[in-house]
């Protein structure tokens, strides 16, 4: 049985991987009339009174749902609310086990960007923020800038912030070991879907100056006719000199390449075309953009997958539980640039110089005092920017 | 400390009712590979292939979301979405304890009855079924009615049909110690709410024939001026004779009160002026519409309130945990008529003739053996009448 039939086999014998459970005594008259009638209308009234006691008099706290429409699960695509589900369920097993955060799993039965946003907008009384999950692009982009504008708890698209973060974790321990400065790379991202794109814009936020994007149809450059209204925005900050061309012209001279498309596209002919002690993440998922083995066949000095299977794991896994988990910790009311720029740092700097090496440059996923550093960090980001609502 | 001071530090120091937790391993690389990213892949196109399946594969099977949106919490009103939190999360809290049913709190925070309906068909196929709360009248209908035809899971408003089976089950234990008929006697109900309505309707498939039904202006009967549409259309199957005047005239030779208004509407003058072993259920929360010890001084047979404080509680606590984990167990695509009878019988069969008195007609709350008769009485029923959709 491989992986995949084992996966299916077990998640019908655990028939779902998180459960609810009951926090308080209700096994008697008394325990009743505290955690129930009559005594509940107590705390009630006091939320009615300053809702802000929702988070200190009720779950809300520390509860988070993960939300997806279904549409870009995984590499699967557009597979349905429903069949995104276990998907979803998995990132709230790994919120509680690593983040101690409850989450819970909400797949919603359109694709309508409005009525997305207003679905979650109504229903975000429930929750200390908001985690949005495998929403395809463009409209995750709409879905995420107007809920964190409407609303006052962290609203985190994972999808784009977490790979963002996780991969800028990698890239600084990385270039640790290539002794390169972050301002001085050149650094190609392949795949300027949203994932590509918050990659983009983060980096930049991060230092790195020359980045070059690519897509199905070669190098995103201003004024290509292929372009939709997301990577017109980035061709305006990246590509500052205008390359045309396809991939394999990008990743001449290139110190980094960052892979978010599809399988097999680089050949080791591209990887042997880039400069000296250079980096490859390959994060197509399940299969990458070139096998590991082969990347360092032709010379690459570091690689990074998105899988389990290879070294250097780069997964927005070592990303969400964390975050949140400090975010949630603080009240913040947000989640700013300088909180996602804590998280990739805590994620890199929790890898000591005397275990970093080409094949450990990011934390195991399983690693709770990894979660716990980017936790830590992402609070007092949170607290020095002044995003936290929790009195003092 | 008074028992609503108690409660609202207990809520300070709980800080949550409920939590989820991880039910699978996530501490190794294997582990997170069958978990989650790449053996996720493989439930999640079983479920794309068969929707049916995110029941088996992923906890919808036995998942309950507690939807309000704020507006008739307790006896409370309409406080606000957030403020209705604790009361959700105690239910959630009952559901786990006393149904073993993963129940989440969502506060909906929108009065409209269109975008409620909307709000939690998006969000349907997240969930084995749909537990509404603390809806007010006239929209819970709506809502209810419309989502039942809509979904394919069990839809159930337990203002209403929660109170109206816990009183049913409570009549008949208490006609058995009266020693009267259900279909010869005279009840009266205060209250011509969403749960005083509920209560004619359920009472009128269990056999009663004779019902008056009272508000603030009075006796509600045909033609009344002052009559809401669900009113006029009880108007239309109770108070036969038509008889006009006050619950004073209403009560006259009564054997059955039962109350769902406020408090002290009822005198001793009152009690005294029903039939002999007379039965009252006055469910005012948390003040009853008269104290158990008047009405007993006047002469009441039979006195129940929704109080934990005295004996006889009539809290649809008893229903809710037991009929959810009954349809959820058989996969039911609806709740019917004849699940919520199986829940009423199961809840007054459960009290065996020879604990039946005048202080005990229904069992304890925390009772779980009770909760577990009603889940077998609802299955049962559900199966029997074909709405289970499972395979047998």
């Amino acid at each position: 049985m491989n992986y995949r039939e084992l996966s299916l086999k077990k998640h019908g014998d655990w028939k779902g991987k998180i459960e609810t459970v009951c926090r308080v005594p209700v096994d008697s008259r008394e325990a009743l009339s505290l955690a129930y009638t009559p005594g509940v209308a107590e705390p009630c009234m006091a939320i009615h009174n300053d809702v802000e006691k929702s988070f200190e008099l009720t779950r809300r706290w520390n509860t988070v749902p993960v939300i997806t429409d279904g549409t870009a699960v995984l590499g699967l695509g557009d597979i349905g609310p429903e069949a995104g589900m276990p998907v979803m369920e998995g990132k709230c097993a790994l919120f509680k086990a690593y983040g101690n955060v409850d989450a819970y799993p909400i797949c919603i039965g359109t694709k309508d960007t409005e009525d997305i946003i207003k679905t979650v907008k109504l229903m975000a009384g429930s929750f200390g923020g908001i985690n949005l999950e495998d929403i395809s692009a463009p409209r995750c982009f709409e879905i995420e800038t107007r809920l964190k504008q409407e609303l006052d708890i962290p609203v985190f698209h994972d999808d784009q912030h977490g790979t963002a973060i996780v991969s800028a974790a990698a890239l600084l321990n990385a270039l640790k070991l290539a002794d390169k400065k972050i301002d001085e790379i050149k650094l190609v991202i392949n795949g300027a879907g949203a994932a590509g794109i918050a990659i983009a814009k983060f980096l930049l936020k991060l230092g790195v100056k020359n980045i070059i994007m690519c897509d199905l149809k070669g190098i995103v450059c201003k004024g290509c006719d292929w372009l939709n209204p997301a990577q017109k925005e980035v061709a305006e900050i990246t590509n500052l000199q205008q390359i045309k061309g396809t991939l394999s012209d990008a990743m001449k001279g290139a110190d980094v390449f960052i892979g978010v498309s599809g399988p097999n596209c680089v050949s080791k002919e591209m990887v042997r075309s880039m400069a000296d002690k250079n980096i490859l993440f390959t994060c197509a998922n399940p299969v990458p953009e070139i096998a590991p083995a082969d990347a360092k066949d032709a010379g690459a000095f570091i690689v990074g997958t998105g899988s389990s299977e290879y070294p250097n794991q780069i997964n927005n896994v070592l990303v969400f539980p964390g975050l949140f988990r400090g975010a949630l910790d603080v009240r913040a009311k947000t989640v700013n640039t300088e909180m996602m720029i804590a998280a990739a740092k805590g994620i890199a700097e929790y890898v000591s110089d005397n275990q970093l090496s080409t094949d450990y440059i990011l934390p195991y996923a399983y690693d709770k005092n990894a979660h716990r550093a980017v936790a830590k960090a992402v609070a007092e980001a949170a607290v020095s920017t002044g995003v936290s609502k929790l009195k003092r």
